[in-house]
């Protein structure tokens, strides 16, 4: 909360406490939906009700739109089922559907009951779509009108459709089978003589996405072609619904939190947790993670265990076991986030698997010398050894190099193998090359000192 | 390239072949600046002025505002200078400022001498600014009329700047001292009697920006409050330029990879490079981490060292080193990455420190608990001793949770200093926490031992 809204809320617990709740109406009705939703935050259930109830359908509908799933549902049953029904009437179709769908099936429908029968076919008609993909994402509340009308027409639809299409981005132009011809933004209906058919100005190139595509794509594509809204079709060609920019706004947040959460180990779900609730949902989202990255450690575990003599008889080569593991995980982390994230925005084609490798195993001969080297000469500074020096030189020289190559090749892997290339990241891909590099470390000194005649 | 625009390019190939250049402005009307940029990569710079000089300016100038900085220099000059005037003169004053921000200063002196006066001025203004803040990222490419003015006018106005302002999301409403006052959307001039004066329809409530406000700042503005574009204005309340959604997106997408390769310890201009390109500026980016992690991970290699005598009396204890290193950076990489996304996205407030680390504490306690649990029965099992197995347990269990609690802490820390939190994370907590593993892993063997009489 800002200092501004802080005060209000100051203002609004004082007039609830005097118990002239009519006059929350004046003092809110200036506010953003977006804050008085944060704002709401800050009372209990039942005050929230009492605030709410206060305000006009409109601004508590979009207030409500703005608000956790969670919080919805309970403001709603706490408003009882007239206002309630009269605020989901006045909520955007896609916003109802988004909040109907986090609801068990017997919840979802007497919610539904509560509204017209008309907006309740039209909800129940995107719940069909998977959450996550185009259909899931759009709004049916778009105009569109066939490429025969005049433009002084299509502006007396907008004016008779303004109560219901609050925001139109762009007018869609149809033909006689709904199928998607051409797409005019408000700017060439303003800027054109009113008796021109909308066939003579509109665009016939029109980015438009499916039904099923999923929200990841919807969004590179409005963003790489700088739409405000984009056109969802089905298989038919035949326009179905937008999907507006604000909401791709939301679903690009949403999914860098998953790469995010998924590279550190953590479930998405944990999303959609207050940060400061409760901790047994936290704890389901990490302790899977954490427990199987345990046992997956216990492999470099037993490598290390099974070079004791060697480590008995030659102290110094305990001093780089970290260094060797953290260094290869640290190496490899570099190499599969960018290409991860390379993937992820579509800059690296996974077609281009060996352009890639060849670049990260290039960099890794180069960092690895240059590691190497230092270490080398670390080893022989700090433990006067010559041998320890080049034992530890060559063995980072190896591992990062092959480090650097497991980053690049293991994105790609995942996706060919049709997972998310996210979660190999960081935790997942150090604890692999802990094994890796205690393997090839130790079996490095072995050899080293065997030559020597040491060993 | 997707299907469609290879065969574009197969077809612009062999055109070039046959020395055909003519037919390609044909071929190519019907391709979205977008893709033409993408498609343009794949040829080499001489074909690209050739293909380039073909199209009509407007269509040239989107085309060069999708392309990268070097790529847009190299094509303008081999455009000419006439040509590369008018194709500058074309594009958005913003694109141009991006694109003359990124030369030298010498270069950049030529390039605007090659536009028009007044937006070559236009240009330097924006040059102000820092790249990454509001005034670096807006345009100035609105419009902007008086309270006093019909809709009538206003709709004339519109015509009138149409060639400029091809993109008018919101007209902006200002005083005689160019303050901001009010907003309206183009919707609202359709819906409005002709004769109606702004005043009465405007919004008076309107969400803006500062000119020196961090890009960051700006974007979730935006999104928070489903904007398509917002208003930029100076300490004194004028109107000085807007942000539009899609530069927004653009903003979401390039922080969001450079928290996720902060992470990964990746300098952020590494974002810029290509990936298949050259290596030099990858190593430059990657080294100096690699280099700083691998002394630090040399503070853990002195603690394991220095317990030598400890491994070779009790051999089993070197199995866990790999587990309570990799567990303890896997806790806190978890907590941090919760952390450090919520106060990037605003979820987790900089004043929330306590809460936030008595919630990771708890979750610490659990998930430690559950962990040195089952590493406490491995080590039961599979080195049949007891000891083993209550040094293995215990010594995770505080590992965990002070992971966990150090999680929590640190970016709270970091954002105090004035640091980006991003930066501690993946990589640079696992080597902090190596060191505090092997601490409290070896000093409590050492005390079970002890008390024991085996040591």
């Amino acid at each position: 909360l800002n200092q501004e809204l802080m005060e209000v809320r100051d203002q609004v617990t004082l007039l609830l406490k005097a118990q002239q709740t009519e006059q929350v109406a004046g003092l809110l009705a200036a506010v953003h939906p977006a804050d008085l939703a944060e704002l709401l935050k800050e009372f209990d259930p039942s005050e929230r009700a009492m605030i709410l109830a206060q305000l006009p359908a409109e601004l508590a509908a979009e207030t409500i739109s703005e608000m956790e799933p969670e919080d919805q549902v309970a403001l709603l049953r706490a408003l009882g089922r007239e206002r309630a029904g009269h605020i989901l009437q006045q909520m955007s179709v896609d916003d109802v559907a988004d909040l109907v769908g986090e609801l068990p099936p017997d919840q979802a429908r007497s919610l539904l009951q509560w509204m017209d029968r008309e907006d309740a076919a039209d909800v129940q008609e995107l719940l069909e779509f998977p959450p996550d993909s185009a259909g899931g994402l759009m709004t049916t509340e778009y105009i569109a009108v066939p490429a025969s009308m005049s433009v002084q027409s299509v502006i007396e639809e907008l004016r008779r459709l303004a109560p219901d299409v609050e925001t139109p981005y762009y007018v869609y132009v149809v033909n006689e089978q709904n199928q998607l011809v051409g797409v005019l933004s408000l700017r060439d209906l303003i800027i054109t003589n009113p008796e021109t058919p909308v066939r003579e100005i509109m665009r016939t190139q029109v980015v438009s996405v499916r039904l099923l595509d999923d929200q990841e794509q919807v969004a590179r594509i409005v963003s790489r072609y700088n739409l405000l809204a984009v056109p969802v079709v089905d298989d038919a060609g035949r326009l179905r619904g937008i999907v507006t920019a604000d909401d791709v706004m939301d679903v690009m947040e949403e999914e860098a939190t998953e790469d995010i959460y998924r590279a550190a180990g953590v479930g998405e779900e944990e999303q959609d947790l207050d940060p400061y609730g409760h901790i047994w949902e936290a704890i389901r989202s990490r302790l899977p993670w954490l427990l199987g990255l345990l046992f997956l450690s216990m492999i470099s575990g037993k490598v290390i265990e099974h070079f004791n003599n060697l480590m008995a008889a030659a102290g110094a080569l305990s001093f780089f076991i970290t260094t060797m593991a953290g260094g290869s995980g640290n190496a490899a982390t570099q190499s599969l986030t960018v290409v991860v994230r390379g993937l992820g925005t579509g800059e690296i084609q996974p077609s281009q698997v060996l352009r890639v490798l060849w670049r990260e195993v290039r960099v890794g001969l180069v960092v690895g010398a240059v590691c190497g080297l230092v270490i080398g000469l670390i080893g022989l500074i700090v433990h006067h050894n010559l041998l320890v020096g080049v034992i530890a030189g060559l063995a980072l020289f190896v591992n990062l190099t092959l480090a650097k190559a497991a980053g690049a090749l293991v994105p790609f892997l995942m996706v060919s193998l049709g997972l998310d290339p996210a979660v190999a990241s960081g935790p997942f891909i150090a604890t692999i090359t802990d094994t890796t590099s205690m393997l090839i470390y130790f079996n490095i000194a072995a050899a080293v000192l065997r030559h020597a005649g040491l060993q």
